[in-house]
């Protein structure tokens, strides 16, 4: 199968590098909105316009839309639908309903297949909840973040006076996550399940005190947890501050009786672009499957059977992995 | 939807344990194979002999094998679809694909949908095998299980002239769960992996020095282990050595380029029939609802969109847990 980035910024590049290991995938080209003359992938495949994409049509099995982010999506993913079948990382859990709305509507006039929403969280987390939920209805579940950098985070210190580059780590807390292997269900408050560490880069005229009380009693992002923040150098921020790594844990606990019992997911990612996008691979070919059987719509990974995720054949699965 | 127990042994019973909270499954019967008068249950349900069976044919969405053995399976399983859909928990693993094939041929022929292999292993570690290696093409993964008791190692041991009973417990090797972690993808024996603690009761006049020998060479079953034998009374056994806990974690490690990433599952279950007839139901909620939208044949974990494992509606899976 073939299939084409749209956008190559992190996820972009991620699927570049990736897809190499995933054999039955071709990668065909990049478009992108810049000019492509001022653009040279890493593997050499072609970039394109995005203004050309449509004379690509018939090449492409599926499109891997790497918007940058979350609202860019929200006007790419449905409009790409009208010609591509597609599979997007759309991250924000609270608009989904929203955007899976209208993507299916123009998945359904058109007859193709988008996946919105995949990766690890939403994704593969979501999966691990789900299944954990069916498994243990009576129980209680726990996502924890971290140790890895949130974007979002980092970019609400950016917009700071006086900042000029932060990072932001999401850090869980491990009393909470040995209190959740309890299985005892323990409520647990934001503060008390993540901490968060801020590394500054600031103007040399800034108040850091000033700064340092701003970020830390910003409501939403960091009032409600215990936030340290380091001023660091530009130097020591470009050396020990611009990592990809991430992570995560789903724990559910439930009980079938007075007995009780434990389902825990944990991820520890060197890269969390890389490995996003070999998620977003495995979805592209479930993608193409089901588009090749003829089923179209908008779905989400909760719609796919494992099976469809595989390049082996549903003989070799059985024999070799159940 | 309704459902009825076929065989009243440990998986039977975790069933009718478990299913109080799976609020939207009703459970209807029992049926033995022993004389039901001499049976009774522990939510009083009622308890019928399998030869009335057909008698309920209709009320019955999906029916739960409950097979006593692998062996029984092979034969139960099959003539039982003629009549109902079916969930079972078929774990030899090396039979599957012959399990499967028979099955899935009085599957379509009665126009019914029969889920086999369903529980956790096979059954949801096979599911997070198939999407860790998904994801990560180009990686290795690993399972380990326990602490908990292999009811085949026990039985064997219980074959050996003066052992009068016996329970044996695998063990996971807390080193090379660590050097999986690592994702250096080290190659590990089986003696590396696990090892094995037997408890044994034997007559008065056995020659223990010569069981302890036997056992420790068997092959296939110890020889390749590192395996302890530790003699207790009949009474010391009764207290200490009947439970029903295990658990056990399968780990993929992968590469995207030189980076490296680690997924990781792991289960630790108060009571493993317990357990695994919970994830039963949550199987026969799928099983019906493919049965409603005119599906059928043999199906495996493999083939089931995690969606319809939840009793929640796509719009609340989607609002709710993603």
């Amino acid at each position: 199968m073939k299939i084409a980035i749209y956008g190559y910024g992190n996820i972009g590049r991620g699927v570049e590098t990736s897809v190499k290991f995933h054999k039955d995938i071709e990668l065909l080209c990049v478009f992108t909105r810049r000019d492509p003359a001022t653009i040279q992938t890493k593997s050499g495949v072609p970039v394109y316009s995005v203004n050309d994409i449509l004379d690509y049509k018939d090449k492409i099995d599926v499109l891997i839309v790497c918007g940058g982010s979350a609202t860019e999506l929200l006007e790419m993913t449905p409009e790409l639908t009208k010609n591509f079948n597609v599979v997007d990382s759309f991250d924000t859990h609270a608009k989904i309903p929203l955007h899976f709305a209208t993507v299916d509507k123009v998945a359904k006039e058109s007859g193709h297949v988008a996946l919105i929403a995949g990766g690890w969280d939403p994704g593969l987390f979501s999966v691990n909840r789900l299944y954990a939920s069916a498994v243990l209805p009576e129980g209680k579940d726990y996502t924890f973040w971290g140790k890895g950098v949130s974007q979002g985070h980092s970019n609400v210190i950016k917009t700071i006076d006086g900042v000029l580059d932060a990072c932001q780590y999401t850090v869980p807390i491990e009393e909470a996550v040995e209190a959740v292997r309890t299985g005892k269900m323990p409520e647990l408050t934001a503060r008390q399940r993540h901490r968060r560490e801020c590394f500054v880069v600031v103007t040399e005229s800034a108040d850091k005190t000033k700064i340092e009380n701003e970020i830390r009693t910003m409501p939403n992002y960091f009032a409600d947890y215990d936030t340290t923040v380091t001023f660091v150098t530009a130097e020591e921020f470009r050396k020990n501050y611009s990592e990809f790594s991430h992570g995560g844990m789903v724990i559910r606990t439930g009980k079938t009786s007075e007995k009780t019992h434990t389902i825990e997911y944990r991820l520890t990612l060197d890269s969390n672009p890389e490995f996003t996008s070999s998620a977003l691979l495995a979805l592209a070919r479930a993608v193409n499957k089901k588009y090749v059987r003829g089923e179209y719509g908008c779905i989400t990974m909760f719609d796919i059977a494992p099976a469809d995720l595989s390049p082996l054949s549903d003989d070799e699965l059985r024999a070799k992995i159940l």
